[in-house]
């Protein structure tokens, strides 16, 4: 964070959890590490967003008094309290090591512009970041620890495509916070990304690497969402075409539905 | 379309206006070029789905009775007609040479897989994707031309990220044929690519190079929507902490709405 200050940030993105590290082998375990809000994990990256004078993210373990923690992160700005988001859509053994949020990933006011907070998994999924960006956001920031998954031979691993993707998809930024190295059994991509509004990469990807990425933002560029002379990411979608229920869980996958009569 | 049949493909797809070229220089003129569908440019393409026993995936130009015709793909299995589609989200100057269909994206049994017809822009549209895949798509054929825009160096265009990310999201298949060239004053960016339901490339892109991509995909492996043993695609989505109007263009989108009482 002190380095990113000098660097002259106005806003530093750091990992999901990264008060604690990640690779948690039980429950237990991870809530033997949570804190709440209040406790001093937070209470020192406040301190640290009011002395160096800027929008700190952070990912951490939050108690829950249920029996598994929350996988949080909040937004500190210039040592005040702004956002607080619980991971609502967890990944692999998250499952069985945290409880899942119930409240949507927030858009945050802060002095810098409108941060759409999500964590890791959750910028993966094309309903949540254009909800976000629908409400305003300006720079989705995600703290995240993407496991390093088997991927064909130079090729960048498939979320940074998916994190360009929101970004082009809705015209923001989208901010990237990525572990790197071992912990544990577990790998970390390295892949921290910081995308423009048209989708590509300002900073980063430096797979793999310990890395601080810097780039310019105007956070106001992304209220512009027009594509050139004639289109506009919003104003275009028609949603009398798309279907109602395309995100309910509960909508019944029947193939023959696809094929009509016709099936096979 | 030989080519590929010599290579054994059961499935080919040629890009977007297929049969007329693309860059148009006003609605008068691509409407002397328009065939309705029963006209010979697809007769000729459904007798060569017969002759060569393949489905057959084409974009052309069609007759509309309305003073601009439809920019549209035909599926043609085996010498009959399955799939039309006339496109609903038009790109730039498409949208003064162009009608916009009003029936959304299809999913068209064939008798290789039920694929999802979709045209150029339309692919990067997360709903119409999500959409397709939700009633049973596992291949995603997209018909396309994309103009060949200003990108940083070394980077692939966002166009192939967002066929990657769909594909992804989704755990389908997603077939792009693009053209390459120039037309007229138009460059197109010969971005053809085949993706796999992870959203590595299977082929492709060659950029800018006329070629002939060919890969195996097995249609049931995007029946499939679990990620390892823990995430589903599908499943892990939670309809209610999405914004129920993301897609729709009346909805208002106001910052202060985001922003609650602390608006900047």
């Amino acid at each position: 964070v002190a380095a990113g200050a000098s660097a002259g940030a106005d806003v530093t993105v750091l990992p999901e959890l990264a008060t604690t590290g990640a690779a948690y082998r039980s429950a237990e375990e991870a809530a033997a590490r949570a804190e709440p809000i209040t406790g001093p994990a937070i209470e020192r990256l406040r301190e640290l967003s009011a002395r160096l004078r800027l929008v700190l993210v952070a990912g951490f373990c939050e108690t829950s008094g249920l029996d598994r923690p929350y996988d949080s992160a909040v937004v500190l700005d210039h040592g005040r309290l702004r956002g607080h988001h619980r991971k609502t859509h967890l990944w692999g053994r998250e499952k069985i090591i945290f409880a899942a949020g119930r409240v949507a990933p927030p858009v945050v006011p802060t002095s810098v512009g409108r941060l759409g907070l999500v964590i890791c998994y959750e910028l993966e999924i094309p309903e949540v970041t254009r909800g976000l960006a629908r409400v305003g956001a300006q720079i989705i920031v995600a703290p995240a620890n993407w496991p390093d998954l088997p991927k064909p031979a130079g090729e960048r691993p498939i979320e940074i495509a998916k994190a360009q993707s929101a970004a082009a998809a809705n015209r923001v930024y989208v901010v990237v916070a990525d572990c790197c190295g071992r912990e544990r059994e577990q790998s970390w991509t390295g892949g921290s990304v910081i995308c423009d509004p048209g989708g590509y990469p300002l900073a980063g990807p430096r797979l793999g690497q310990p890395t601080l990425l810097t780039a310019r933002v105007v956070p106001a560029e992304a209220d512009d969402k027009s594509l050139g002379t004639y289109n506009d990411a919003f104003a275009d979608l028609r949603p009398e075409l798309y279907l109602a229920n395309a995100g309910d869980p509960g909508f019944d996958r029947d193939p023959r539905m696809a094929a009509g009569g016709d099936a096979r």
